[in-house]
């Protein structure tokens, strides 16, 4: 295929893992740190390695400090946003209008947000919001599914989904970025995919609790036991489902997006840590001066989640009774409660 | 409540399981090994402990050789079938109709068996179907979930799922094993739970061969990898729920039940041994051959759903093409063909 010019804003661990595949596949690669990232570009342009990775990135990867982002995205023919959910903002009111026009945007931010009449909505949903508002047109796309970057980096196979309004675009962006481990599923259910990503950190916070609570009674060394992490798999899979279907998505494409990320995202690092620290007997100021330092999409998450269907709960629309593990969750983070997984609730 | 006498046969790792939870909650317990279990019964009358648990059995659990199988079945208020699948017809022609009129019996045995038109029918059911032959009658009901044995004698929280045909056989069912760790679901719906758990089996081996690819790549003590293993989870919840929907069983909570079962059979032992084996590159031969003295129950059924999905699918009644990891574990077991799991048809 035609040899392309895509630009990374971002230089998180998501965003620079998306330089391998594309610069393996022998495209220009231009990765744009954010303010917060100088430090990351600065020994990326020395060393030729991202801080995070073992790895070296492939050669002839571009870096670029956030000043230099409009030369960045000179003749672009793709933008990947790398940014973490906390700069969903200001990658709408920075990064968006200064996107050439017919470029696409795929993104790796995952979350939703919570309007005030307990509607959940996506980042890419938001986003078109607020380009619509700006008067600016923009192709979104977003990428979902189980891949942790260092995993990416490290070459072992991974299926994600690309998802997007126009399925040329997708078929587009496939072509530029799969690989032989870098597998890609399309889908236009953008929506759906979304949701299902977005879930499961705050599911995955909670079958981690359970680690924790085991560490407590068992001892910090003591083997892992699964017994207690399925049950809450099994329950999570049900919330998560109830929930996919209040967005009128749930589907089995969806589910297993989502179902494999819970999976993954239980392995994968810092939800993984709260939920143990969590689970041992921490309350979440504590648990999270532990974790100074790396952001908690997961907390973030779960709470606007919980509030979002405690609001359709009160208006009648759905029933709290369904949702017993986000609501404990919810009562840890928001209320300090200590954990106290309602294992009979799982039986009703 | 009432102290109930309780039966189980079979000295299995989970039959002898479900003493603890019974004989903690004070019934009179009588642990009845089969032919194959007399060096354990043996143990267990010298040391109180069964020798695949760390952990002693309570105190008043009483043991029975197979030929003391009558004086066990004495004044039984319910009976637990604990044998592997390869004792489901001892169990039907030996014991079922040792079971005096009306006393409930729970069965702990998990796999389908494939029929010549390609249907698949749980133990449950073809018991009942031997039991009509032999005109006895049997309350026949059944465990499911994630519930690993040596987890469930350490007192680890476990949500399983009791089923059968009569709620209020069902109500007692539970009144008499639940505890505050072991919490238990009840349901109706047997072919639902059952085939939900059965196929876990299959699965789980599939998940599992990543392991031992990656083993190959990155060397036998190389870190755990999940992005493969969670696309494998991701497609493997897809071909469950097509398989129950072939069942008419596709239901939200049989599906929870499966997937939180895939969830702790991926970690419990034998199946991931076998799949890691085979996933470094050893036959089914060479795998067997190293873990000899095994049940492999996930061998069994994988093999059995695939033969009725390819005869299903040569009637016209499914699409092979939605089930690319079970064709390709059949391809493993049967064909001895090399683990190359077929990424990219799982995003088609």
């Amino acid at each position: 295929m035609k040899k392309e010019i895509v630009v990374i804003v971002g230089s998180g661990m998501m965003g620079s893992a998306l330089a391998f595949p594309s610069r393996e596949n022998g495209h220009t690669v231009r990765l744009v740190g954010t303010h917060l990232d100088k430090e990351i570009i600065d020994e990326c342009r020395k060393t030729g390695k991202h801080p995070k990775f073992s790895t070296p990135f492939p050669s002839g990867v571009e870096y670029y400090q956030i000043e230099e982002l409009d030369d960045a995205l000179k003749n672009a023919d793709m933008v990947i946003g790398g940014v973490s959910s906390f700069g969903v903002d200001w990658f709408a009111d920075y990064v968006l209008p200064r996107i050439p026009k017919g470029v696409p945007v795929l993104t790796v931010t995952k979350g939703l947000i919570d309007l005030q009449d307990g509607s959940l909505i996506s980042y890419p949903e938001y986003w078109e919001q607020k380009c619509k508002e700006k008067g600016i047109a923009v192709d979104l796309n977003a990428v979902g599914g189980p891949c942790t970057s260092y995993e990416l980096v490290a070459h072992d196979q991974t299926v994600v989904s690309f998802c997007g309004r126009n399925i040329d675009t997708l078929k587009h962006l496939k072509e530029v970025m799969q690989t032989s481990y870098y597998h890609i599923n399309i889908t236009t259910d953008v929506i759906g995919i979304e949701t299902a990503v977005a879930l499961k950190n705050g599911y995955a916070l909670a079958v981690a609790l359970t680690i924790g609570v085991n560490q407590k009674e068992y001892g910090i060394d003591s083997e892992l036991h699964y017994n207690s992490q399925a049950a809450v798999f099994g329950q999570a899979t049900k919330e998560m489902t109830k929930l996919l279907s209040l967005r009128g998505a749930d589907t089995i494409d969806n589910r297993a997006v989502g179902f494999g990320d819970l999976y993954v995202t239980v392995y994968g690092g810092r939800t993984r840590l709260v939920g143990i620290l969590l689970g041992r007997g921490l309350d979440i100021d504590q648990a999270q001066k532990e974790l100074s330092g790396v952001t908690l999409e997961s907390l973030v998450v779960a709470r606007r989640v919980a509030r979002a269907i405690r609001i359709k709960a009160g208006k009648g629309e759905l029933d709290l009774n369904d949702f017993p593990l986000l609501m404990h969750v919810d009562d840890i983070l928001t209320k300090k409660v200590k954990v106290d997984i309602p294992w009979d609730e799982f039986t009703k």
